[in-house]
Order: C-alpha cells, then sequence, then structure tokens
C-alpha cells in the first residue's frame, strides 16, 4: 500500500477500514478472523490492521467473536487462543418495501441481508395515495416494533412500486395506483427517516429479487415478467439492471393495444362485463375455473396467455435473455408455462429457458431490500472509483 | 511509471509502445509531435521515449512528420526546428463487407478510420452461398486493386450479415440468404486473408455505423431498425452493442405472426399476388405509387406502417432508447418517419426521439469497417485487462 502513503490521510483510513471489513466479510459468508489473519488478508501491516480494527469496533461494525466450539481453528495453538473479530451484521438493517395496488409489505434484514421479519397489509386499490403512504408507515412501524429494531439503525430503505420512477424516487408515471403519477414518492419516505431512500420500479425490483435469491439466481441475462393483467417486465443484462434511457424499460403494458385486439379488462372476463384489471382475486377465480374445465374460464385463459404470449415474445425477441421469469400473481401461473414455451419456441429464434418465480407475492419487497442492500454494501465495502481502485 | 520495473520487459515495452502511440494518435485526430511533447504526453522518460519511437519507426507505425508551413509551432524557435513524429494511418488497412440479399459492398479505410473506397456489386438474390462468397470475394479483390492496396497490409476484416452469427463467424440460423443456416462464414472467409475476420449481424453493425458517423452520433443509447419486409434491429446501451445471450436480440422478424395477421408477402402488395418479401425495388415501386395518391398502394403502405409500429414498438418498450434510427432502405422512408413517431407517442410511455439513418445503404458495410477498426485499435492502443490498467 506505499502507492498511497502520499495521498489524503483520512482517504487512506477509509480505504484501509474498506479493506479490513472486506476481509471479515468474507467472498461468501462472514468469517471471524485473528489479526495475523487480518494482515495477511488486507496486505496491510500488523500496526496499520490493530489501529483500524480498534477504530471498527468502536463505530460498532466490529466485534470480538465467541469461541465456537464446533469449528476447532485449524492449526492448534498452546494457551490462550488468539482474538478473533468478526463483521457486527447486527449493526444496522436494511429495510425493503413494496408499495402495490392491493397491499403493502415491509422486510427487514441485517447488514448481510439475513431476513429478520416480514409484514404484509391488504388496502384497497382505490385509496388515495395519502392513505396509502399511511398503510405503508404504519406497517414498516410495526415490522419495527415487532422485531425491536431501531429506526436509526436502518441504513437504507428500498421502494418497489408501479410505474416510471426517477433517479430522485418521484413517479413519473404510474397509471396502477390513485395519485401516483407525479409523487414525489422519495422525498415523502425520507420525512421517516434519516437514512437514504431509493425508490425502484415493482418489476425491475422483483427481478432483482429472482437474481439474488430466486429462479434466476446464477444467471445473468434475465427478463422477469410481472405477469398481471396489465404487465410489466424488469431485466437484468450482464448481471445489471437494465432501466433504460427514461427508466421505462419493460413498459410493455401497451403492447397489446397495437393489435388494436382486445382490451385488457375483456380478456379474461368470462361475462359480457368487462373484469377490472387489477382485481386478482376475480383472475384468480378465473384461473381455478379453467382448471376445473369450465369452458368460458377456458377460454378466457387462452386469451390471457395470447396476451401474455405476445408481450414476453416482444421482450424476449427484442433482449435475446437467457432466462424468463413469469411471476406476480401468487397462484395458477404455474398452468401458463407450458403453453408460453411451445408459444415462444414457435416465434423466438433462439427461445429463452423459461422458469416460474420462486419468491411469488414476496418478489417485489424482497428486491426492494436487494437495492438497499447494495446501497449499504457500496457504502461499506466499496471505495468510489474518484478514490482509486484497490 | 516506476511501479511497473519489476514486469516482464517485454510487457513494459509493449506498454511504452501503446502509450506513446496513443499520444501520437491525440483523443480525436493524429498530430505530430516532438520528442520534448510525448515525453511529456507519456510521462515516460525522455531515453525510453526515444526507444520506443526507434522502434515504432522500425515497425512502420511511426514517420518523421514534414513540415506543415500552415500550422506553425507555438513556441517560436530559432535555428532547425525540432523533429516532429506522427502516427502513420497508412500503415495497415481495414476491411469492411456486407453479404446481404441483394448486393456485395466492400468499404476500405486506413488505421484512423479515413474511408480510402468503397464498392458495390448486385446479386441475385437466390445465389447459393458459394456463388455469394465467391462475388464478395472478386468485390474486395476489385477494391484492393483499384485503391492499390496490398491485401497483407490488411489488419482486421469485419463482415456484416443477415442472420444469428456465433462468436466464431458461424451464422446459427439466416433464413434471407439460400444456404446461410449453418455456413462456417468466418471460417471460409479467413482462407482469403492472414488478418482476423469478424462477423457481425447486419442490423448490429448499422447500428455501430450510425453511432460512429450516422445518426446515433453522441447517443449511447440507441435501437436502429432496419425496416424491411422482414425487419431486424440491433442496439446499442450505455454505447455497446447489446448481442443478447445466445446473438439473437433484435431478431424480430416473426412477431408479427403473433397477432396472426398478415404474412409479410401480403403486407405491401397492391394485388392479389403476394410480394417477395426481399424484392426491394417492388417496394420502392409501391412507396412511390402511394406518393403519387394511388389507394392501393397508399393501404398498402398503411399495412405495412401497422407493422413496423408494431415491430418498433415492441424493441422501444423493452429497451427504452433515446433514439430510435429507421433505416435499411435506399429511399422512401422518410415518408414514415412522422406517422411512426406519432404512433409511439401513443403506446410508448416514454416515445424516444425518432431519425432516418444518416449512412443509407452503406450502414452495413460501414458498421462492418468500425468492428475491424475496433480490432485494429484494441491491438495498437488498448492494454488487455491482464496486463494492468494504465
Amino acid at each position: 500500500m506505499s502507492g498511497l502513503s502520499g495521498r489524503d490521510p483520512s482517504l487512506l483510513r477509509r480505504i484501509n477500514s474498506t479493506v479490513v471489513l472486506r476481509a471479515l466479510r468474507g467472498p461468501a459468508t462472514p468469517t471471524a478472523l485473528t489479526l495475523t489473519e487480518l494482515v495477511h488478508a488486507s496486505g496491510l501491516s500488523r500496526p496499520t490492521v490493530e489501529g483500524v480494527v480498534e477504530d471498527l469496533i468502536a463505530a460498532g461494525l466490529v466485534a470480538e467473536a465467541e469461541d465456537d466450539p464446533d469449528q476447532p481453528r485449524g492449526t492448534a495453538r498452546r494457551g490462550r487462543p488468539a482474538r478473533r473479530f468478526r463483521f457486527r451484521a447486527e449493526a444496522g438493517h436494511l429495510l425493503g418495501l413494496e408499495i402495490g395496488p392491493h397491499r403493502v409489505a415491509a422486510v427487514l434484514s441485517d447488514l448481510t441481508g439475513r431476513i429478520l421479519g416480514s409484514l404484509t397489509r391488504e388496502i384497497a386499490e382505490t385509496a388515495p395515495a395519502d392513505v396509502r403512504l399511511e398503510k405503508c408507515r404504519a406497517t414498516l412501524g410495526e415490522l419495527l416494533r415487532r422485531t425491536g429494531t431501531a429506526r436509526d439503525t436502518l441504513r437504507a430503505v428500498g421502494v418497489g412500486t408501479p410505474g416510471i420512477v426517477e433517479a430522485d424516487g418521484t413517479v413519473h408515471l404510474g397509471t396502477a395506483l390513485p395519485g401516483w403519477t407525479g409523487l414525489a414518492l422519495g422525498e415523502r419516505l425520507r420525512r421517516s427517516f434519516s437514512c437514504p431512500v431509493l425508490v425502484e420500479n415493482d418489476a425491475n425490483a422483483a427481478a432483482l429479487a429472482e437474481h439474488w435469491k430466486g429462479a434466476a439466481r446464477g444467471v445473468d441475462d434475465v427478463v422477469m415478467v410481472l405477469a398481471g393483467l396489465s404487465p410489466g417486465a424488469g431485466s437484468l443484462i450482464g448481471g445489471r439492471l437494465h432501466r433504460g434511457f427514461g427508466g421505462a424499460a419493460g413498459e410493455i403494458g401497451a403492447l397489446h393495444l397495437l393489435g388494436r385486439e382486445a382490451t385488457p379488462e375483456r380478456l379474461l372476463s368470462t361475462t359480457d362485463e368487462p373484469l377490472h384489471p387489477l382485481d386478482e382475486a376475480a383472475v384468480a377465480r378465473v384461473f381455478a375455473q379453467a382448471k376445473r374445465g369450465d369452458d368460458q374460464a377456458r377460454r378466457a385463459m387462452d386469451r390471457f396467455l395470447a396476451r401474455l404470449v405476445h408481450d414476453v415474445a416482444a421482450l424476449v425477441l427484442a433482449l435475446d435473455p437467457e432466462l424468463l421469469v413469469v411471476g406476480g400473481w401468487a397462484s395458477g401461473l404455474d398452468g401458463v408455462l407450458d403453453p408460453l414455451r411451445a408459444e415462444l419456441a414457435r416465434y423466438c429464434l433462439r427461445p429463452p429457458r423459461v422458469a416460474l418465480s420462486r419468491l411469488g407475492e414476496t418478489a417485489v419487497a424482497t428486491g426492494a431490500l436487494r437495492v438497499a442492500l447494495d446501497r449499504a454494501e457500496n457504502e461499506l465495502f466499496t471505495l468510489d472509483e474518484g478514490e482509486g481502485a484497490l
């Protein structure tokens, strides 16, 4: 690290802290390390490591590890074993929020992303923005209380919600929720927290979630479709979210209108009355009827499927992903996979694998948590480009 | 550069050469520099620069610049002016080839991408692969002769052709040209050259070309549509080509089939007979008739436009580019821009800017040249990641 000696000393201290924290976090799971091991892992001198560890303990980010008799150390030692240090994952918390048409959901984790609790509350689709935000605040407040988490230990809050979301968290356009277009959602939520609040489109959040701990684990070129009556999609390209130039990538809701075909309201209707596009309960009933063999429901399913294939094929042809994940509803979608695969094979020169969401209804909140966790990890474990690579 | 002293000496020499060449290339256009200026620009010692320049002169990549009386030096000097050195752009050549359904085209440049000549030859759409390849060889051979270019000065050859192209240049799937699917195009062409041959999808090549010197200059999020009766598209995301997981991104040719609508052959037909999908001359006639006010031709245009809007909207909704470039035909397309803009505004939450291709029929060959130039620039001016950043 001699090349850094001429730099700003506070920057040097920050670099050294980051190096030590990274070593304690390990490549996959946090490990407890001795000072000697930390010197080896960090490439820093022993006095530097001692100083950094002391500072990190004072900051609450590192603690001395208790001995774990189940995991004996590799090298046998006489006398008192060397002190070992661990990353304090409990030193801070992350919150993921879903604000959807029918529910708000909150999920809480420690600094390694381990889930500590979650809570979901239903809300009327017609609820105005203020009521929806208040329900959201009450839900997350209750989750913090139940898990005994102090609000000021939150390091970042992620939010997943329908619509085109600008970088500052303002909803540029969101037709699924009343009063959502133009809402300064990020700014409104920031009043409740002293930490950063990051807002992401719901389908984008779901894509991140499936990549993190769902059907797309280990797959870096993914399209995730939230198959609603007004579907949206999120895409990862090379493992990174593709938001598009104006944040509107994957907003395929209007695509079917191009064919001047049936409106979404009529697609899944089994009567002469249009079905409300966001009435998931009614949709689930149609799915169930179709499964029992009801003719009218089957025809409705076929229409729905044709629409889904159409929307999905457009995304697949444009992006050529390795994997397509279908989610957004709790149940019934498994019946859609095989027909979807068959149709994609007809229209795509190179059809992707097709998988059902593993996270189901929790995908959006989990993805919002991942957004918050990314922010915290960036602060703890990453140096800005301007600070020089290690 | 003291930190590099412990490395492999041949690597060190290569790094120093690259640094000096980069300085001579300049950020935009090549400049002639004195040794003193090179020492300053490269950060290397004067003896090192002297040695490197000597080596580069011996390799033919650098020459002493002749004095340019129109551009007097900034600092007035007495006596003999300092020697200045320049990058020899003429030290090597790049070739871009288009192999399309109706023509083969070749374009030649020097090492800075300056175009030295081009040549286009028509070919029957029904020509078998061997005949098409032979026509291609004859065309590029004639271009080399006409420009007095020795074949062994070629540093890379780029090729743009319809179909899904694998990394080694094999056409995985290409229905537009007879015998194209499965053709080891890269391997076949490599027999004619001692330099690397790189094969790229034609729409991808056209996207690179418009970004390099066409309608998309300075725009990094671009979708380029080759609007044929069987359209294809190429996309740049963050300035880089998005090929997709299997190289099939943008292969939207089958998208319209999803609506079970008219087949492409019937879309632009003004009679009961289907129009051949690749008969551009016939298509141009229909465009011209529509412009003169012929009713049947207008209806055909409307059908064509509906199809184009449909295909393009899918790409735009999936990717949300800043700019959409429409090209692929020599003439007539300007009439589709305004209706296309109006339709996109209806269906896209955030419609992109729409522009006509500036390169027209030369886009694919120009993009193929850019692919070859990228390869040469990588070799001359870039160090592999494994060699360490500068």
